[in-house]
């Protein structure tokens, strides 16, 4: 399929998640060029990542593959590459192509093989919307990262999962009540929603789910803590609903700490401190064979090279700031959406990282690219966010819901939570499983996805305690 | 909870597929205690593994946590563990222990640190049954296994599916016209019920599937071969079965090659001889991303441990000669079944390495040491396999069954073949999920579970087609 550039102008997307995949679809019918990139074959629903971690979902549950979900339109094809650096002047985008191009066979303008790159390729772009997203952040400790694994893609949740499973194997098998105890604790560290969800799940597989399966250990006796810097669980929630979420975790068995702040991590074992603690004072070392991080988010890599080829700034966590209009300062044709983008635009604080978002400026983008491809040269309206709400669940019949400072909690919130989550997922397929598997799991009490799919050597290898590497 | 040896007779089950499973279930409510001792921490129902490697289904369709599927049986327990080796005159089976005990804490009996297997454990058995099944067999050349895996975990599976995904991927974006054959080419080797199901799998996902997924390639440009080393495909099914088989695959697709060996498997590429070539003359090589091997079978090394110890004997394959009540010859309270028993009593061949026979001699083990252990001495009866008849599905529409020589194919061969896997699912929830999941693909003719779950960086490592190392 021959593209001349002089055709139809060529929309680049990298990132197939909320935000770079509403504004695929959302230029499905427009007369560009679309190319959406993404480091993984699939899109994937965040939300429910931590259903995957604990076992409750699979998952092919919560993702679905990109090609699938633009197949019918003509005008979009799909790379799985990795972007690796941004030139904005001659507007080409450089991938890290796993292939030597013979320049000369090459069918792609502006194809090159580019030795500062090594092996690499280049692609052009008339407009660029940029929506990588964000990963998890350590603040600086990044030696941390092994030892205390985040939860922001498939193959982080289903080592998680492993990691959780695992430690209740091994307990079955362990003489020594230390160890026992060791492999019994549970710590995560960061009470936002992923945190909250995480944390109140753990306790449901260790206290309900598992209860009956062994016949040495008892699940029950696992330890989940929660720990969190801020003075209460779900800072971003009215203070009423942070004091729901934290009595439905402590009804669940889950120890939250808040004021507490982690001061290192190492192999199983974590240092705790006061938030007010004097420095000097030795901190509180827990072990723990399962320490989980949702504590802090650092934006995509891209955003440093997007700030450096630009007029814009990014903020202490790597997040780029945007204009009113989505774009970076000094190049309107390169916008920067979802949790990569920084936007304060009318605001006192900037938009959190948070689907909804990305998803609306998503959409918003493709809203402007329409009209401007069409010829339309007037201003367009600054983007505005409209916040429907936030919510958090915990276990299986508690969830909070804040909706414009209004909020509930229990189960009737936990069937809004339930209900808005089904129908974001980007399947129709998938939420007719999602439903039937949590159907049956919410009454027989059963979490049927906790698979160990890995081999044993390998497995035991990577959680057996005696070893430092884990 | 306290086990005393003089308590109740214990009975040790090595192996959670089909047949030890059955065994152990079947015991639930017998005067003894059971232990059921696997690799990994599920039940997985093998004849479906092409569909996850293939991205019809996912892992835990297939797939059922052992503790969730005894959980029940107060008298049953489950270890994940390794057995590594069998004491027969001691009667205790020795395991792989990932820790090093204090013999002194230890609450197992027998529990021990032996110098000779490192660190490891003993579990005494009164009665023992071993149903570890078989592997895939390279019939002496194991270097292939690296180039060529094979498809009997899920971790097989999904290393299979990652591959053949990534092979479109690629192809997706090379423009070298060599190379995108080569990525586009699918061997596999075998044609018996497994080898027949992934190429009329494989088929499909080229030449349905994925159509209209990509912009660059057209995936039915796919080049799927059959090899099959007999005259015919299914040679344990009737020829005219085969022949319609045959037909049915090459409907959809697939190249079939019978009378045609395999002589060598290097990184992507084979090289194959008609069976009656000249030896001297050089073989068709073949370059393929993707090798499948689906051809032989070797009993799991616990059967050369097993013959060690008792007056059995082994095949070629490594499978046991057990006697007519599925015990081992000198070792009346060792039981072998399934695919690591070969049973010949009364039969012109021992019966064959399948599901059924599995299941049927699990639950005549469970029935005949339930009558041991009220005191019946009577001589039991010997274990005889009631063929039910045996089946191979090709493709979405089409399947052949074959019922005590009366066979029949087609569409209604199809919708039986669901019906009897769907049944045999050990799970109710699965099979709904399974329903699911295949009524939505069937209409959509959409394959959900098609996920690269990894990571790119390490996928593309092991794809390279530069690198030798795949």
């Amino acid at each position: 399929m021959s593209q001349h550039r002089s055709e139809q102008p060529h929309v680049v997307v990298i990132g197939g998640g909320f935000g770079g995949l509403c504004a695929a679809r959302a230029l499905g019918r427009a007369p560009v060029r679309v190319t959406l990139i993404d480091r993984r074959n699939h899109h994937l629903f965040q939300p429910l990542l931590y259903q995957v971690a604990t076992g409750g979902l699979s998952p092919a549950n919560i993702a679905a593959p990109l090609r699938a979900l633009v197949r019918n339109q003509r005008n979009t094809r799909v790379l799985l590459q990795e972007v690796i650096g941004v030139d904005a002047d001659r507007k080409v985008i450089v991938l890290r192509d796993g292939q030597a191009d013979d320049p000369a066979s090459s069918t792609e303008p502006g194809a090159t093989q580019d030795p500062e790159h090594g092996s690499s390729r280049e692609l052009a772009y008339d407009y660029l919307v940029v929506a990588t997203g964000a990963g998890q952040s350590y603040f600086g400790n990044d030696h941390w990262r092994h030892h205390a694994p985040g939860l922001k893609s498939l193959a982080d949740a289903t080592q998680i999962r492993r990691g959780v499973l695992m430690a209740f194997e091994m307990a079955e098998q362990e003489t020594d009540p230390e160890k026992i105890k060791q492999l019994l604790s549970f710590v995560v560290v960061g009470a936002g929603p992923t945190g909250v969800e995480l944390a109140g799940a753990l306790a449901e597989v260790a206290k309900r789910t598992l209860a009956g399966e062994f016949r040495s250990v008892d699940p029950a006796d696992a330890r989940v803590l929660l720990i969190e810097g801020a003075d209460r669980v779900l800072p971003p929630f009215p203070p009423k609903l942070s004091a729901k979420a934290k009595a439905g975790l402590e009804k669940l068995g889950v120890e939250v700490r808040c004021n507490t702040l982690v001061s290192s991590i190492e192999d199983q074992v974590l240092e705790l401190r006061p938030t007010d603690a004097d420095p000097a004072a030795p901190g509180e070392r827990l072990h723990a064979a399962n320490i989980l991080w949702a504590a802090g988010v650092q934006a995509s890599p891209l955003g440093r090279l997007l700030a450096e080829v630009s007029e814009a700034e990014t903020d202490r966590a790597g997040r780029v700031a945007v204009e009113a209009d989505c774009s970076l300062a000094g190049r309107p044709e390169i916008f920067v959406i979802g949790d990569l983008a920084s936007y304060r635009h009318g605001l006192e604080r900037p938009l959190p990282g948070l689907a909804p978002v990305a998803m609306q400026q998503g959409r918003y983008v493709a809203r402007l690219l329409k009209r401007r491809v069409s010829g339309d040269a007037s201003s367009p309206k600054p983007f505005r966010y409209v916040d429907k709400g936030n919510m958090a669940v915990i276990g299986r019949r508690m969830a909070v819901v804040d909706i414009h400072g209004l909020g509930f909690a229990g189960g009737f919130a936990w069937l809004t939570w339930l209900f808005v989550h089904l129908m974001y997922l980007a399947e129709f397929q998938n939420r007719v499983l999602v439903l039937v598997q949590w159907g049956w799991s919410y009454f027989t009490r059963n979490r049927s996805a906790r698979l160990i799919s890995e081999d044993l050597e390998n497995t035991l290898e990577r959680t057996n305690l005696n070893s430092s590497d884990r």
